[in-house]
């Protein structure tokens, strides 16, 4: 049974740091789709050393073996040549590749060199895999050993149309009988990373229990996979890590806050306005990533001076005098305020200091307030957040958009900081 | 002599495909700077087996080992239990960073878990790399064979401040004697990055002079690296590259469009007010992220309807009417507007359609308008950009700031779309 897959990745770029390799990351997430581990990626360059050490690496480790990279007609494309080299096999001509890249050049109204020519040789016994989008198609051989070597082009949209159109279905089919596969997605709000693992201590983690963070400030996520433990076993853990963490569980799939927010506000037909100050606007930003959020956004007033808290938001100048910029005060009147000059249903609105500077001991750098006015109220929140003015950004426009969809799924408008 | 470097990128994220591990080419792209030659990049994930399998191969092939990842608090983080294993060193508690880990949490009001102090363990005879901006530092050994392993957080923002911080420069310096390595940074802008390569194809490359590109959207990076050829070979081939590409170069260090405009703008001081349309409060995030902005960035208004363009901009409904939304006459009026209502020296607007919907033969998704205002007057441009939703709204903001950056240094408004 085929468990264990390496990828390879190969390319000079790659090790230059001129290119971020993504056709790893797809290639992965496909074979951990179909129940295999990837047990590692090796990335080299345009190297005959490199290539035997990666090719020799990863057929230790791996049942399956997916290379990407090195089968242009240029002379650094050294992959075939090298794996032909590797396997002990000379490498064939293949007349119904070579017919097709003559015809592929004559109907572009180009000549073809001998160099390419070498796009239709294989290591003896491979099967090809077609490329139904780019000259160089790519193969399959199965080692003494019975591991299998796949290797497909490098340009991910020709990488990607190899492995779905043949690939995925050649390894589905060698994988029919293995256990399932189960794993859902937790997007989580209000907890550290470790505060997250202590309290999952009481999951069994095994081999066939998984769970796997991914903290990329300020989201949090927390993927379980249970590998051959069925549907019940499945179903168990899931229910547990809702015991344990519930409440700080705001999606079970792949969302963004900004999408959930968006679908709530679709959903209830409302419409949002918003009143920045220390976020700049990106608040702004992340509802109108979203495609679609025409529908329920009206307007971003991203009122930097006091000045324009007053000119557009209608803050009277007694009140920043008062209370200041960053206060309860303040920041209801901005939420308020762009709620009836835009009209819309909701108006949320963030003021605080970002730093480096602006801090004082009453008020230091981190202090936001949040505020958010509807029909049948406002309401405001105190927030202390640590670290840089980025994290403070992202920090406050999370805690916005995590209270709008309290509010949207029918919870009180209620301070926690008087 | 430090020649050779070995990645190691590890997480389950990355070999599950949840993650595209970018943290590899930015560690690569600043070593070949370095004129160290990347061997490989190995990623595994969190398993105790696989780190073994991937530290002895990368020590085997490089003399310089720097790996990223697993410094966690969590259960799933190995890596500093397994160094130890592996070079056979008891682990130590630093009492330096358990105390600043202790005040961390203090001053956050958290409560600190016994999970938390793993974070200050490290294997004996280590140097602890401080990571200025998250709570796990790394770590830095010396093997017996002379060999390095430096160990570093996995979360980007936290590796490239460490690396920029302690690790680049204690690299640069076992390398002295290497020859002087002269390097300098162009960011661009209006080019593809095979556009790029194409106009360059005159510079001789060599070992010793390297040209590298990093694409990251909107931001096209070109670094020239010199090694061992003395001032005066490297001042030719900067002024060559200077000939070739020129009026694509907008800085010559390593300088975001937003830092430039914020110093050009403080200059001059002169103050700026936003009109946003489909960038959606993005140009403001981009403006405000620069510390500091708070001197010359007044306002801006995210008019994402209609309604809001007549209501916070006085937008003439006759004007949307007879020309419609995305207008060079609505991207006038909408920049004039802001700049009036806010009192600002100079008014920027952005309207466009970012798709996915949207879009007519007439004006496709990827039609927008910029509009620029002051005292001498305004102008509108038209932009025609490729691609989805973000790259839209990426490409909308790269184009905006770029604009304004030619206008601060006293170029002409003229469009160049009528």
């Amino acid at each position: 049974m085929m468990e264990k897959a390496v990828i390879l990745s190969t390319g000079d770029e790659l090790i230059t740091g001129r290119v971020v390799d993504t056709n790893s990351a797809y290639i992965a997430d496909k074979l951990y789709g179909l129940g295999l581990e990837v047990a590692a990626v090796l990335k080299v360059g345009d190297s005959r050393e490199r290539l035997l050490w990666a090719l020799r690496n990863g057929l230790e480790m791996g049942d399956l073996v997916i290379g990407t990279g090195g089968l242009g007609p240029t002379t650094d494309d050294l992959t075939t040549e090298v794996v032909g080299a590797f396997l002990g096999r000379e490498l064939r001509l293949d007349e119904g590749v070579a017919e097709s890249l003559r015809r592929r050049f004559a109907s572009r109204g180009l000549e073809m060199t001998a160099n390419n020519l070498k796009q239709a040789l294989f290591p003896q016994g491979a099967d090809i895999v077609p490329n139904p989008v780019g000259s160089a198609p790519g193969f399959r051989v199965t080692t003494g050993e019975r591991k299998h070597l796949i290797w497909l082009s490098g340009v991910p949209r020709e990488m990607e149309a190899m492995l779905k159109e043949s690939v995925l279905p050649w390894v589905a089919e060698q994988r029919k009988g293995a256990g399932e596969i189960l794993g859902c997605t937790f997007k989580i709000y209000g907890l550290t990373e470790s505060k997250l693992g202590d309290m999952l201590k009481p999951i069994p983690i095994s081999d066939r229990v998984r769970l796997s963070y991914r903290a990329h400030y300020p989201d949090l996520t927390l993927r379980l996979v249970v590998l051959g433990g069925g549907e019940k076993r499945f179903a168990e853990l899931a229910a547990r890590i809702r015991e344990l963490i519930g409440p700080h569980i705001y999606a079970e799939a792949d969302e963004s806050l900004e999408e959930i927010v968006g679908r709530l506000l679709l959903e209830k037909r409302w419409t949002l306005a918003l009143a920045e100050s220390c976020t700049g606007g990106y608040i702004g930003h992340r509802i109108t990533r979203v495609p679609g959020s025409s529908a329920y956004f009206k307007t971003s007033a991203v009122t930097y001076s006091n000045e324009s808290k007053s000119r557009f938001l209608g803050v009277q100048g007694a009140t920043l005098k008062q209370h200041g910029a960053v206060s309860r005060e303040t920041a209801l009147a901005m939420a308020e305020g762009v709620r009836r000059q835009a009209e819309a249903d909701i108006g949320l609105s963030v003021t605080g200091i970002a730093g480096p500077a602006g801090g004082t001991p009453d008020k230091p750098v981190g202090t936001v307030w949040i505020g958010l006015a509807r029909d049948r109220g406002s309401d405001a929140r105190l927030l202390r957040l640590a670290g840089d003015r980025e994290r403070v950004i992202l920090g406050a426009s999370q805690a916005a958009l995590h209270w709008l969809r309290t509010v949207l799924l029918g919870g009180q408008i209620s301070g926690d900081g008087k």
